[in-house]
């Protein structure tokens, strides 16, 4: 079966996040250092945002409400406010932060544009998502933009019948195994899996992955720019 | 031109909203009334969160970080961990709020599907939006749901475009002038204003207010109970 239709991840896809919030963590990690050391620190930030995301969702905002909340709890209270502001503040950079694409994003998409449909699928923030999709130049380039609560099987779904397209002709290009590979695969379509630098714990795949060598219909992309070459190669 | 299409607003027009914010904010004046007088904490409150909306959007999650910014602002400083973190506790209570109709809501939706398209249309945070849709039971109701990130003429207007419905035929109900109505009359759509019992000071009308007696697209309820003679007499 050909593939029809593309659909593109954006953060750690076609621009750069994961980076920002490492490095976000980074500071969050020497600010409360006096009270607790780094590793332990990171721990209980990821299971204050894990404990955190049905409430929250994804998203700058619920990650730096897990911050204020992790500092409070590790420092026993002892954590001036004027460090609590600090972390709001970088929140608020967080949210300014200018789009950098990806290297070899615009030429990637120019060429797949050509022979494809395109549609960008991202998750988490609504507010935030709009802003950097905007701000991304990158908007008119796709037939849709679907920003979505979360990458479920059943979300996916929804997202190929409103573009009206089967799943075997659908492949999905994105960093995250857990959200753009496993279940696009579940309901019969490509996942393309690119790798970024850094990957947030969260979004690693352990158990019962469906990264097999013998699943045709997953593969793995050093870099974006090798996707033109893998979808003719799908035909 | 007869109205074949009706879009409703959720929060404060199906459900409530505002008196969980209200209720929120009274306790946050309370909590900071040491360093401030209940009526400035309120005007610098707001200041703070209109300083914010263009950063992080509506929604529970920016209400509970300005609260944060402002708590610690009117304190110099002062204000201790333990009261930062009842805020974000607070803030948790209202994500995790169950959804409670508004009185006559679902005789109004049974009524009105049966000679008309329907679409819900909210804006804020994508996340709770969904949550509180998915736990109103009355998302099958909808031909379609919108969560936009603002209420603006030219969010409307992709919202009619996608509805395939042309901007004569549409009536659009909710509590607030600037998002529900002023909008959509802009537009050439019908606004029906169905007040709620209070209206956040940001979604007050003030200056250039479409809500003229000589607007013939332009009509007020006092409850939604009287829609469906409204849309009787509009044809």
């Amino acid at each position: 079966m050909t593939v029809s239709m593309v659909g593109f991840d954006a953060d750690d896809t076609l621009w750069h996040s994961e980076t920002h919030f490492a490095l976000t963590e980074e500071r969050f990690r020497a600010l409360v250092s006096p009270w607790s050391d780094l590793e332990s620190t990171s721990g209980r930030l990821l299971d204050r945002e894990r404990a955190n995301l049905e409430l929250f969702g994804y998203g700058v905002k619920g990650f730096i409400l897990s911050m204020i909340e992790t500092a409070i709890e590790v420092s026993d209270g002892a954590i001036p406010a004027d460090a609590i502001n600090q972390i709001v503040g970088w929140g608020k950079e967080m949210m300014a932060h200018p789009v950098e694409l990806i290297d070899g994003v615009t030429d990637v998409l120019d060429a797949i544009g050509r022979s494809h449909r395109m549609v960008l699928i991202t998750k988490g923030d609504l507010f935030h998502q709009e802003s950097k999709i905007a701000e991304s130049g990158l908007a008119d380039r796709f037939e849709r933009v679907e920003i979505l609560s979360e990458k479920s099987p059943h979300h996916y779904a929804g997202v190929l019948e409103r573009c009206q397209v089967p799943a075997a002709e659908f492949a999905m290009v994105g960093n995250s195994l857990r959200s753009d590979v496993a279940p696009v695969v579940e309901i019969g379509a490509v996942g393309v899996h690119v790798p970024y630098a850094i990957t947030w714990e969260h979004e690693q795949v352990t158990e019962g992955s469906p990264d097999d060598a013998s699943n045709a219909r997953i593969h793995r992309l050093a870099t974006i720019r090798d996707l033109p070459g893998l979808l003719a190669k799908l035909g």
